[in-house]
């Protein structure tokens, strides 16, 4: 069902998308346009890429699962950057790490709690979780905030670009002790079981139409990005928004939507460990992996981007986090910690609305 | 013996209360009396409020619980709000959050704990209340301070406006979740037979008897508050404090006295999960109903109050809520874990006296 | 082994000491022979309060250990403070609390997991330890920077000097916590093996050369420091370093090299319970007894010092905490949770170099 109303949007949005971009439509439909075509798209390349990672076994599969289950985010930012829309990069990121803490646990954690009383997730991989998170924004997030206070713009990017470098070498290690020296060491019974079924879980599509498939929708994804990123400065003048709330809010919704959509059927399903692995795993490639490889390819434009954020953003990631970790600390879900999550995002989307 | 000590504290103090105030006794003998009435009208009010709760079954003697329980600060802050202390509202919101975790939880814990080596609590409970701790001042608190330093007055009014109300429909959701969706899941055995036992509990006065007395009461602790507040001014010149101090220390202690005398004996009768319910409990009423409430009531008055405490008051919210996470984690306490709360509300309490 | 590379650097490096500076060799190579000597000697004040502790029973013991763990911190902090170089003593003591909770603890966790796939540690104490962390850093470090921002000098410095008393107080209950009421009480049945065993274990040193030992190296550890801290003026310049950095990175490292030393041997011994007591341990005696006795004792010199960090100092060491805590908390450790804690030490590190 969903999967033809994204093929639906897909074959009408993209010819729709080129065509109103060349004959200079009016912007707020072509925005509109820009932002249903990716949606669709996005949903095209998180399939083509599950199928892949199915045909290339669990190793391979969680490498890929981990390099492109962001791509859209990671080009509708390339091409911000290449704009030098720093701010609306930065916004989109804290966007992403807040909407994925938020608002898809959130919604996952309520969905599931009306169905299910109590939902069990994984401890042990909620509490490495923790830790990444913890490493990546209180510990590689906010030192850059402080120390920059007092460094010049040089020092502020070497401190911006030797944490980068860290933060990827990191999100590589957690790889390979999530997919090589500690795989299956923390699973419990039931999720051995579904990692087993797993194995014999059929690909959508082959490995041929995967490929194709990703690098179409990758084209077609890049294409609209560039149109859309310069739309922005429009946007948010009609509406009398922000560019902060639309990299925050719209931005990040935009390009995870295909993402929310499975994290809540799957936690209605009473996948939990699925449910939680999306929201949670999602933000730490976003931080770890996303974050830094667009600082680094910043070097290569004339804008370069520190990891620097506004101090709204940077506190609005940090107490994320923090209400996150307390929240799921006990490997244990409902409603209640469902609506709690959701409130911090509705509140923090008020202050971004207003700011 | 308590009682009857509140007996009399009431039965002289209150008259001596509406005598001085018309005949213009010396400032400081007003304080003294008024401070020492209410202590023992709270006492009354918490009685009345326990007894219609028992009357009125488990529900809606949770509500009734959940929205009495600090009507004696309501009432003192309400009168604050009328006389444009701003500045005393805010800080003795922060002293009843402070002093709830801190003093009345750090109390028990040690009292408690001299009698006994180890003392179990609600493990379930504890993480519940931890993650409305983080939501409440972590996230509600936190982001208005942040946001409103690039916000105009207005804006910053609106968001405090709109954080309100989501703290109160989260409130509302919490007691919905404990005494409907979720009454007794998380309950331990032992606690079920407490609550069992709780059932045929007999209340200290009928339901007439206890309405009567706490409209009485209300009545009284309404008096003496207005006459109250404007003694602060007096009293903080007299003792060299600040308004601050007075706000943050004393008004907290005098508002929950009753509360504090309680939460000690039920540790040393080692009902920990009573003690813990006290302490936390109000902590978050006070954060999530009294606070909220306060600004919706006070866009009634001449000067509104944002949702904004001072940097000092912050930090010392946050800090005490992160404190209390970590000690209560674990669903345990000792003589120990008491001690290091006090100790941190000693410390609290000589910055606020010296700022 | 590591027994003889010391003494041999010992028996060459004091004697080479007290030349070099009678014959004022060149500051560089000075540096180099004072740090190593230093080295060379806590390793032995080390060795000597270890055989103390076992001939005193292990209530002297404990309270042996934790007043000269860290001797050579207190002393070369002395003589800091005598010169008049307070922001070294706050960095030094920084960079003891980071590097113990960061570097020691992470080496210890990544040497010890790259042998045994999971390593288990006492969980009781690491919440004991989580609780005291919280409650020396987040609260007693955190209230005065903040509350001073707003104070005079004199108000700043009262703060201080009440926040090291209760520091000092509750590090003795701490002691008292663990060594009398509660002593065994959280034990695990491994652990008290390992106590029983303990028990019959053979002091290295009699009392008598203990004692002689411990005198010895103290007064070399003393007269090297005293000329060591004047060497760091130019060893900041010749390489570009800030003073800052070299009390946070190399006054550390330097201060409690034999430490680290020992609870990375113990990690690859698998005795978890010791690695994490010494990193962990080590931090509550800096933060708890040797930052408060130096705020005393800079009352008797003419600059006081008050316990107020620079921002960069007190943000590294909280996020420090909060990410220790979380990755503690489950009682258990692997290499990938070591790779975190000294990848967040080089983030840090960087961060000082560049500032």
């Amino acid at each position: 069902m969903t999967n033809k109303i994204f093929m639906l949007m897909t074959f009408i949005g993209v010819p729709l998308s080129v065509i109103g971009s060349l004959m200079h439509w009016p912007t707020m439909i072509l925005f509109i346009i820009y932002c249903l075509s990716i949606v669709a798209l996005a949903s095209y390349m998180g399939r083509a890429t599950e199928s892949l990672a199915i045909v290339a076994g669990p190793r391979i599969g969680g490498l890929l699962n981990a390099t492109f289950g962001n791509a859209v985010e990671l080009i509708i930012s390339i091409f911000s950057l290449k704009a030098g829309l720093i701010g609306v990069v930065l916004a989109s990121l804290t966007g992403s790490v807040i909407g994925n803490l938020l608002l898809v646990a959130g919604l996952s954690f309520f969905v599931g709690g009306l169905k299910f009383k109590r939902q069990l997730f994984n401890v042990h991989d909620a509490r490495h979780n923790s830790g990444l998170l913890m490493f990546a924004i209180i510990v590689a997030f906010v030192i850059p905030e402080i120390f920059s206070m007092n460094m010049n713009e040089t020092k502020t990017l070497s401190l911006s670009v030797g944490i980068s470098i860290i933060l990827i070498a990191l999100y590589l290690a957690a790889l390979f002790f999530k997919l090589v020296t500690h795989r299956g060491v923390y699973q419990t019974e039931e999720s051995e079981t579904a990692a087993e079924n797993g194995h014999h879980e059929e690909p959508e599509w082959g490995k041929g139409k995967s490929i194709l498939i990703l690098l179409l929708s990758t084209l077609a994804v890049a294409y609209i990005s560039e149109n859309l990123v310069h739309t922005f400065h429009y946007v948010a003048e009609a509406f009398g928004w922000t560019e902060l709330f639309i990299g925050v809010i719209i931005v990040a919704i935009v390009g995870n939507a295909a993402e929310h959509a499975s994290a809540i059927v799957m936690a209605y399903k009473n996948k939990m460990d699925i449910a939680v692995e999306i929201a949670v795993g999602s933000t730490l490639q976003i931080a770890m992996f996303v974050a830094p490889v667009l600082v680094l390819l910043s070097l290569l434009f004339e804008k370069k981007m520190p990891l620097v954020f506004t101090l709204p953003e940077l506190i609005t990631m940090v107490t994320s986090v923090l209400l996150m970790v307390v929240i799921s600390n006990d490997g244990e879900s409902n409603w209640f910690e469902g609506l709690t999550l959701l409130a911090a995002y509705i509140i923090m989307g008020i202050g971004f609305y207003l700011l």
